[in-house]
């Protein structure tokens, strides 16, 4: 039995998410281990790093998978790129430690979210940013991205509002960048709650906007009161960039 | 009257091409004329600089309007993208002179091929690229392109056989860059025929691959028989960069 890691890109436009609500919903994972049954011959699952949204993209998502066929990681990974749609790829496998799960093991994640402020429809990259056509001042994004950093009880971003887990997460960097037509903001995390990265966007949207000040993340987090939060930024501007583990497996 | 000289982006994947051969064909003229039309309140048609094939882009395709109503450019160019489809965009609109003609006043246009060259699919970009997946030889190509440029019949390179005027043509420029998963062909020409970028790159990459000699490009460009030359490369790899003019118009 040997245990695999396998970094996988998507172009998450057209699914349910990573992983889906109903057995008959179009999701990645869905689709990667219909592929791999296919190859091996019976049903394979495997695990992934977390959930993504529906609509939400990966440049470097993880997960994990075992399998009792002695097959080395290039096999693998060309069979699953010659048969997986085009807009899911799976760019490394490697053979990881019996015990690594690729969720249970994450030490961090990355999330980048694009938001379009120029004038001019971007018509190569418009399905991975969120189209938003207008100046935001990104000095008081920053400002209120600074009290959103730390360990904090984020409940007040997220979308389950059924949540009986911790809703405590840490925040280790918010980086904002800025070009002439669009700006970036990466989020460095120990996890993140469901639409948890959206919900901060939409809310920095709105510091950036003018609509209100930075001050106010301070009481939102307090608080812990979803509909004090801003609006969920669509999924299409988010990608998960990276899942960060302990040493390479 | 006002003559506008219009700089257009699009993705076209999903269009019969620029012009159709039939007016009920889904074209990039066709969207902008509706448009325009809807404007002005009257039927408006627009001049291309030239055609570009079902599923070909561009980055910088021009075109000329000529209307009667007092606008100034800003306004035409926040009215086309607000109500052209996303995959359409007006960078860029200026007034012309009264008898400037985008087509017939091209000097020369720049066209781009991208191959993926790479064994890991590219996700992000897959509609804007040829998926190659294979090394080509970029020394080899580079030699057989040196036959390509200068001002030659290309009749081996026209998709129409039925062309009856003249098949004679310059290449200013044929630049291959290569990275490590692409490689990019930019050609700079007076202008291209029907399909020619598209046989160019065709013949190139069975240069590249070891089908064919770089030295049987001077015969092919002699012997004007289309069979002679290399397959039509797909037109999801194809860019129109550039049109360039004289002057600002």
């Amino acid at each position: 039995m040997k245990n695999y890691k396998l970094t996988i890109q998507y172009d998450g436009t057209r699914y349910k998410g990573w992983q889906g609500q109903n057995s008959t919903d179009l999701t990645i994972q869905g689709k990667i281990e219909d592929v791999l049954s296919q190859m091996a011959g019976h049903p394979v699952e495997i695990t992934g790093s977390g959930r993504t949204d529906a609509g939400v993209h990966a440049l470097g998502q993880v997960a994990n998978v075992h399998l009792e066929e002695n097959w080395n990681g290039e096999e693998i990974r060309d069979y699953l790129n010659r048969y997986l749609p085009e807009d899911i790829a799976v760019t490394e496998i490697e053979e990881a430690e019996e015990r690594f799960h690729s969720r249970y093991h994450a030490l961090s994640k990355i999330y980048l979210y694009r938001i379009h402020t120029g004038k001019i429809p971007n018509v190569f990259e418009r399905k991975y940013m969120y189209a938003y056509r207008n100046p935001l001042d990104v000095n008081r994004m920053r400002q209120a991205a600074e009290y959103l950093v730390g360990s904090h009880d984020f409940k007040a971003f997220c979308g389950n509002k059924k949540m009986k887990k911790s809703t405590v997460r840490t925040i280790y960097e918010i980086r904002i960048e800025e070009t002439e037509n669009e700006i970036r903001i990466f989020y460095t995390g120990n996890g993140f709650l469901q639409n948890m990265v959206r919900i901060l966007t939409g809310t920095l949207i709105e510091v950036g906007d003018g609509r209100r000040e930075p001050e106010e993340m301070a009481v939102i987090l307090e608080g812990g009161n979803r509909e004090a939060a801003g609006y969920t930024a669509p999924a299409c501007g988010l990608t998960l960039c990276k899942v960060t583990y302990e040493k390479e497996h």
